[in-house]
């Protein structure tokens, strides 16, 4: 573990408001010390993001670090964690200057700040190429963790945010409609879900995931860790603007391309009937758009109704890296 | 975090018998899930290894993969913590067969298993180039972290191992006397000393600091962190095999070159004097070589004596990067 003092980042977060909970040991150690003297369970997740696959070289570095934080933290949020700190590993060739790597740091506190999560190490090397690691860790009450397993049939699927915004994004600029900094823009606006996560967890909801890797994927995960079948209604799935800018509403394979293209980093969590209208106030309460998008049943396959006709999303495609 | 699942490793885990503790929620969720029920503090790391600058582009993933965990465990070693979990994040280009992530999640698991230590979750990305960020996590009792503060005024410095090696083996390779393959094993041959450091933290040890920067450093972070100067006795450290090997011990400037390099990944403890002998037994008993190297006086700076010549290793230099 690299002192983030030798990125002359110590000096930084300070000047910043960037600030270490008491008694948390951050950089300038092998280690991060937190003291950890509640009865909560840890929960851990790592995060790659690369140029090339992520973004692009001349990327701002803070919109990067600021997004390499909040995929890390979405996935703390289906799991109902709070979170509790970060560490990140940063590379990139000898010809980057010092100051990228600040600008990661500072993104990735521009980001952890709302949550009171601090940056408390990290790393930094000479690489090939430019490449966050983000790995970011929570607390949960001892076993009250959010899998993907444990939905049951008759569980209402509800879904935080709108769908499309990345993948339409990626369709307007291959069409030149829009510029690589607009696609980007709406790529790196990831809002991390964490108060929802925990309501969620707290209002009893029987799984969770996150939408990373498309709804279509993620509506699968729930599916098959819970053993049942899931039935979408793609009419209700809320879309991004940028998905009607693209004229997509109208254009089914088109529509069900941007869902599986993935990248909007939501929540979907499987809840009992009788406990939606808690968790529907709790969304209201934290301003978060929340839609009921679907429903589990016995059987296994996720299905979804567009304009009347069944569609089956076990067919869309993912890339698993 | 991508579920180890996909890249078909749950089940070479099973195989390898790679296993999740009892109560571990490890790959196939958002994130990993470990009871952390005692009073015990978090100790967090987090290390990047890219090829390039740690590694050749053919080298064997299982090489790599242990070497990623290695280093990571010696961070905790230096902490005085107990290795709880690690989660890894690899990347690399689309060309690389998902081969090479399998030999980097065998590596990391055989690397990891003689401490007990899950690997319980990863991510796996296209990069343009092939990286592995290990972070891992320990536990140590509340307010018992061994940091690079604390050490005291007539403290004795203690070190785990042989030094040089790996500049040596740089030294050779450069000079066509070894080949890639002998210099990578050199390199590669990380010892993490997590018994020793539980030993040091459990003895009472002031300060401790892993060496993977360098001797010259690490003694500088030792000296620096508790505001004292270190006085070091250059031929009481204990040298690798390649560094006679090379001639070196005759040569003032080689050894401090191959000194200050780095690549070590050995433990540096502060003790008080009247704990030595406790200290002593502990390495004897784990059968790891440990040498008094120096001791820490009021003022700054980090001095040797080498042949009589008093020599200023604040001097060596440091690759930040």
């Amino acid at each position: 573990l690299m002192p983030l003092g030798e990125w002359g980042l110590v000096d930084w977060v300070k000047k910043s408001g960037g600030r270490m909970p008491a008694g948390v040991t951050g950089p300038g150690d092998d280690g991060a010390v937190l003291p950890w003297k509640q009865e909560a369970d840890l929960v851990v997740t790592t995060d790659l993001v690369a140029e090339g696959t992520h973004f692009f070289a001349d990327a701002d570095p803070v919109e990067v670090g600021a997004f390499a934080a909040a995929v890390n933290l979405s996935d703390l949020a289906a799991m109902g964690a709070q979170p509790r700190g970060m560490v990140a590993a940063c590379g990139a060739p000898e010809t980057v200057p010092d100051e990228w790597f600040q600008g990661i740091a500072k993104g990735l506190w521009r980001a952890l700040q709302p949550f009171d999560c601090p940056l408390v190490g990290g790393d930094m090397k000479t690489a090939p190429a430019r490449i966050v690691t983000g790995t970011a860790f929570g607390a949960v009450p001892h076993g009250m963790a959010l899998l993907r397993s444990g939905a049951k049939p008759g569980d209402v699927i509800v879904a935080t945010g709108r769908f499309g915004g990345p993948g339409a994004a990626l369709r307007a600029l291959e069409a030149g409609r829009v510029s690589r900094q607009e696609m980007m823009r709406v790529v790196f606006d990831v809002q991390p879900r964490i108060e929802m996560g925990i309501a969620f967890r707290d209002t009893g909801a029987h799984a969770a995931v996150d939408t990373s890797d498309g709804l279509a994927r993620a509506l699968a995960l729930i599916g098959q860790g819970s053993g049942l079948a899931v039935e979408v209604d793609l009419e209700a799935v809320p879309l991004h603007p940028m998905v009607e800018q693209e004229g997509l509403r109208d254009d089914p394979e088109g529509l069900l391309g941007v869902l599986a293209a993935g990248g909007e980093y939501e929540l979907l969590a499987a809840v009992a009937e009788d406990a939606l209208q808690e968790v529907l106030a709790a969304a209201d309460d934290s301003g978060v758009p929340l839609s009921r998008v679907g429903v589990l049943r016995p059987g296994s396959g996720v299905h979804g109704t567009l304009r009347g006709d069944r569609v089956d999303l076990g067919r869309l495609g993912w890339r698993h890296r």
